[in-house]
């Protein structure tokens, strides 16, 4: 891969029989990979030429090979607005993982609920790179910026009523905060949010 | 005025002339009346008319008589998010004294800065209806919604950088808020917002 | 729940399971709790933990206890525009009596036959909060707002033609209501809607 | 002119030389026309070489020669919903009566205060075609359509807050109309509007 | 229904057992009735109510009773652009006929076979209103504008590449067709397209 | 230049005295250079340090040095759809000129008169490369590239009413055109326009 | 077909029967076509009609007769920025091939690894056009229009997270590339990048 | 300031006298502030409360004290892609600056010239983080990630034809980089860039 990180295989799009192929080419060159947005065809396909690959449906990746580096760099905390934004979360914790960070997850903070982020306020400040993951307002990321001095990578998620439109309002939202130290990212794009992350927090 | 409630003339793209005439008839009638997005040209034919009128020159307001009614009902506080956000939080003040709420101001509260929220916890839960005027990300009513039992009207600001894009930005954010209680109204109109939460804090 | 109004679950975008999970939580807790959004799924993970529970399939609600608290406040009218806008009503009214008003449901009054709202003017103008659900045009809280003193929550819904955009058309409208008073939240957004009519209702 | 119908020269974004060229021609080939969407300038080139052509300012447009024909067909009726719609509307007016229809305007019965809209209800229905013009909501035209038998031309105005977007709202409401019969043209298209009534009101 | 026109159900978003009442209704008012956008079920629905009722799957529209009435007025032809555009021009033609119209159908002459318009020239001179269905660029609508005196009544369909956006693109070409007398409805809007164009060619 | 061609120096956004340090640079290299959206003030500075280049304010374009390469290659035809529009075509034409292109202007020729476009056949099947500038529907570049077979360069134009949204309808108008063969660039790119159409008709 | 160039029927839209019904009028008649955007329903509809046409799933296209016209004119190399694009690659690689050019692929070169598109970069010097299909970003156009002289033909595809909004990102992308010779496509359109390639390569 | 950073005011939207007042302030309290997006009558409020300010007038920005703190941490390199891109890139770099970090500047490295970017890859490589401020087509900063390991911050400009929407079209790039690691901030907010890459450059 790239720099020492992992090469990232997008599936969305690509047949099985194609991810198939760029899996078994993985193997042969003894390469690290990660495997993004697999459906379940997908997830066969790979280990079907991967045996031991690590798979976690939630967050539709598979990994390889399967144990992560150990870690090195500062700590990674990665938050989820509410449920319903965890396979995103999920997708950047583990990201962040397979890229050597140490990681930890905070769930179901959201802004509706002010004293549930303030109550995990040691552990946000304890991180070099903070992700945040949020759907509907998007409006966690704002408020997560005001409160710790490390980089705040915000994820727009696809949640919400009709008027979220597919994630464009966290997106704006976010895009907008008027707090500094933002970094947005793509819609639903948890890996890219957890890369993101891990180059923040990488050893100097 | 309907309802009982005073007039009100939008002057934007109408002739100062127009205004004049207008306020001509309001003053024949005997009528009260509120004269909004009033620029100089527009303040001007109105106190050529009604001399006595309030003028706020930074709401772009005119109100006709200058006396508001006797205050009934419950308290409006009424929230800007931030110094530029003043003008349209002032025009909301103002509309709903006019139709007889005794109001208080908040300015200077940002999501970014949540202390400067909870500091003023009390008095916005002394409320029957909270305005809060913000542009940017537009966060704050969402933070103040999760803190008070009293509906939230939402005003969104057009203030800010390139994509908050004239104030889509944080309309799209309080129509998706993530806290129940938050009534949206149009971009920059604090009329609307003074005026929808002097009928919420109406006398039963 | 949160002011003494009961917890909602928002079930889209969450397994049957994570809802199964949270429905236990609520049962162990003696929590009261509303379940929106529930598809067939999630409304028999919910029934398996909560049998009793109350499930509405139009409005895709399930509420926890059966039982609404006894009514007080004032009266809350939901107003849906057309049949295809009753599933949307359907929520706001039983939203809003299970946060403890009594509420009427008018249908099929729209725009474009108007005798049929003038028809149903007195029971308009007993309501301390009127919500109305429109799609297409969206133009029916603009003419309900002008004949009422009590303030409207317009839920915009996502029922049209292609130019409808999905709720964005009627969205706009009730955001630029020609008469003030109106309150808009989210597309679809029953909820939501049910939930600020029965604050603006709230005994005093 | 096509099919007998003066020709119209858009003047918006040419220069006021090009519209004196324009001018002169028709002259010369003693041709009838309308120039719309006239500035100052473009007014003086034109009168310059058509002293006596017909000068509206507040419609922006100028007709040669002055005299429109003897009126045939049916009545066209113009409503303007407010007093900023009036320069659309008398564009829409004066159109259809140098195409040789018989007029009528009517203003200020804008979808908040019915009544006014009830009171005109002979007149309305007396049109061949009727025209209206509405800003903000744009909901008017929905509203005459189910009251009249007649095709209703709507032309979205430019006139409202925000959210208004320059004219999108209204122009999303009418092409949503929930009655049927209404036919849009574009934002601030008076000429447009007043075109195609006059073609719908046509002597058989 | 309203002004001796059949009524029109508009089947989406409703269930078939709705509609079925709908349609019981109907049959014991004695009324006529369009259903329109009806699915098989919806279909099948009606058809068990109203047994004789001509249904028309490519149009999915249902008319009852089968019989539509003698023709009056003028004669409207409705223009299918291209092969996909035919069902919501047969809604358009079937719509029409039923309010009374003598109707004619042209298929398959496309912007880009100006020939194949041009051999048309003599039956689209004959309409007294001439509907045109279009997707893609949907310029069609301003070429036959510019070559008939009647009203055009322009429908854009959502048929098209990924930048037609769902109908938007041809939508936005018919706002702005350069030739005057384009009447626009809502995108795939058969129905309202066929309504307008019988109101337009309605006997004086 | 690239490739043999003049650079291109875009001046809006850049200040005059930049301008002129480019200027200056220009002729020290004796490089040969266009500058486009030349506004006086850069024109000044463009002719302070190149006395001698050619100027052609409408099309807001600079050239040095004043003399075009002998022509090579194809005929390029750029066709102004209206007088609103010679600006941008203007553009096109002498960018296309000083990258070595004989060139042809054609204007007037919208697509409400089809006659106009048919009376310029021959012309316009005599070139290598055809430029179509159009505002408002952007529909003339469907029908000439039905008429031709070579390939059309299609630049949009912010020309039009509310609806054109600056250039945004005619532009989509133009990437789905219905006739294949048509090459679209940036709203108002009379260089971008000329450029490639010069690229299209250069010799092989 | 126009001009020599097989005929095309876009199928999208179609059943499967009118399909059938016009691929036996192109048996019937001895043209030459190319069905696209053809489905498994629509291919087999196609080939019960002409048995040996050419089918070629992955880019959903069917030609007629199987094989192409003897090679003329320019080099068309079509480049696919990733393996996601190759569907769309594909089409127009064989529309061209049709349309009579000599065609090369190159896939997998994107703008993440410059390394790649250097490395063929004698090979993209020899067409006489271009085509780069990228979803994503939509950057590589402007990087290859940047390295060679012919005109680059760019066709966004709708590959990519939220944000690409089905392809709309790599659209604007490519119509704002900051290098000049840029082509523009509609979303997902080989057919049409293909089409307008062989012309521009067609011989002179 | 927050976090020991300097407080940052940003001008627009405020008076003069808003800003003197905030001024005069933080002279008072001894703070340390940028003054952000200031026109003239802004600077000349600044420095009449703090006359030794630093005025950047490219930048529009004031900073306070004059002298920005001792160097720490990594090195920060802003990149703007063409001249346009200046002010925003000044912006950032001071605003880096002022935060303490070592900045260089890099210039003119635009897409369309690779061999630019590629001249100044050591000095690239260098960075903790890199700042890239580009307009139109945005393309930059997926160039520059896939040359470097440090984050790129991508910082879109409101450069640009018409097509580039104010910044929409690069900031739709920017999300949709197709390399990993390129946190993107809000239109035309050098502000925010700069702020971001210093604090993931901060020293650890
Ligand atoms: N804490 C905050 N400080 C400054 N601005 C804020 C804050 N929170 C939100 N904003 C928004 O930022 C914009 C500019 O604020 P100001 O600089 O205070 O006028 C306003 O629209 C505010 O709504
Ligand atoms: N008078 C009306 N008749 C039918 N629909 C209406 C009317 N007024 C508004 N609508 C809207 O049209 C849509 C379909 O209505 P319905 O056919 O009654 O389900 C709903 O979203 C209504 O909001
Ligand atoms: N009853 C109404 N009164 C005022 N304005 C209305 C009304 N109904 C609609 N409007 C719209 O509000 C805008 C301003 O109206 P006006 O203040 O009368 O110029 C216009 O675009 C009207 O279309
Ligand atoms: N170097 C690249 N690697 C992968 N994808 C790229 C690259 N450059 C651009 N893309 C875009 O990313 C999308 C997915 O690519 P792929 O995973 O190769 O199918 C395609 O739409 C490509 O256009
Ligand atoms: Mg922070
Ligand atoms: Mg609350
Ligand atoms: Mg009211
Ligand atoms: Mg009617
Ligand atoms: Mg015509
Ligand atoms: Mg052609
Ligand atoms: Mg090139
Ligand atoms: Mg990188």
């Amino acid at each position: 891969g790239r720099r020492g990180y992992p090469e990232a295989v997008y599936c969305e799009g690509k047949t099985p029989a194609q991810v198939a192929g760029i899996a078994a080419a993985v193997r042969d060159r003894g390469a690290t990979a990660l495997f993004t947005r697999a459906a379940a065809g997908h997830a066969a396909a790979v280990l079907g030429e991967l045996p031991d690959a690590r798979h976690d449906p939630d967050a539709r990746l598979l990994a390889w090979p399967p144990e992560p580096p150990a870690p090195s760099g500062g700590r990674v905390v990665v938050v989820a607005a509410g449920t319903s934004d965890l396979p995103v979360a999920r997708e950047a914790l583990l990201t962040a993982t397979y890229l050597g960070r140490e990681c930890e997850l905070v769930v179901d903070v959201g802004v509706a609920g002010l004293h549930r982020v303030l109550a995990r306020l040691e552990l946000l400040r304890s991180a070099r790179a903070v992700v945040v993951a949020a759907g509907m307002d998007g409006a966690l990321p704002s408020v997560v910026a005001g409160l710790v001095a490390a980089p705040v990578v915000a994820v727009p998620t696809s949640v919400g009523y009709g008027a979220a439109f597919g994630g464009l309002a966290p997106l704006l939202t976010m895009l907008n905060a008027c707090a500094p130290g933002v970094a947005v990212v793509n819609i639903d794009n948890g890996y890219g949010a957890g890369h993101l992350a891990a180059q923040i927090a990488a050893p100097a």
